[in-house]
């Protein structure tokens, strides 16, 4: 898409520092990286997030996740990784092409959990629960 | 498996808030949510996080994650969605089943990121891409 970073890097025509890829495909260092290694695995074809993208294009990133999680672990050793998607700003995502972050992790990292669990009512639960089932 | 919570929750042998399954994988409200409607999405065949799982059984997940994301969007009218995955305690993992957490979003909502970006030098992102290339 004009005017995309992530279209000119896996077009060739912005640079990047890209670690494995194929026909679907493209991962790449990220360049504000959570701890060393940390990879983003794009679709080539243009979609801006989740909600765009058609499952099957979504099967091809999570299936380039999945290598990029295995060389992480092969060359770096990490204790451990996140895979982390963000759909729309209000969910932190900058770049509006779909991208999914793989962070390895070590312990005592200084990254920290998005959320405090605390435990919900029942009762809020299953008013949930209906509200999905319902839309189905 | 003996002992998983959430292999208990996939035979029905633990109680749990389930809003959509496949043959595959089940997906069930979280009792501990980051945000209302936050869900989570397993695979029916224990594998204990993303080191373990084949990739096509990732795949399966990463299809009924984007059927999730649209079930909420559908029903809560979220502005975003993030999808969550650890994998090992460093990573902040703490059921040892496979689960990729699916976080309605809102703006001004209390969740926070999981780090602050700041940029790497090209020379250490570069001695990274070289440590990838070589185990590929």
């Amino acid at each position: 898409m004009n005017g995309c970073i992530f279209c000119k890097i896996i077009s060739g025509e912005a640079p990047a520092f890209r670690v494995l890829e194929d026909e679907h495909c493209v991962a790449f260092l990220d360049i504000a990286p959570a701890n060393p290694g940390h990879c983003l695995v794009v679709p080539r074809q243009h979609a801006s997030n989740l909600w765009e993208i058609s499952e099957e294009a979504y099967e091809h990133v999570s299936r380039t996740v999945h290598r990029v999680a295995t060389l992480l672990r092969v060359a770096l050793a990490p204790d451990g990784i996140n895979v982390n998607n963000s759909t729309g700003e209000a969910a932190g995502q900058e770049v509006l092409h779909l991208h999914s972050h793989v962070v390895p992790r070590w312990r005592g990292d200084d990254l920290r959990p998005m959320w405090s669990a605390s435990r919900a009512s029942s009762h809020e639960l299953e008013r949930l629960q209906a509200r999905l089932i319902a839309v189905r």
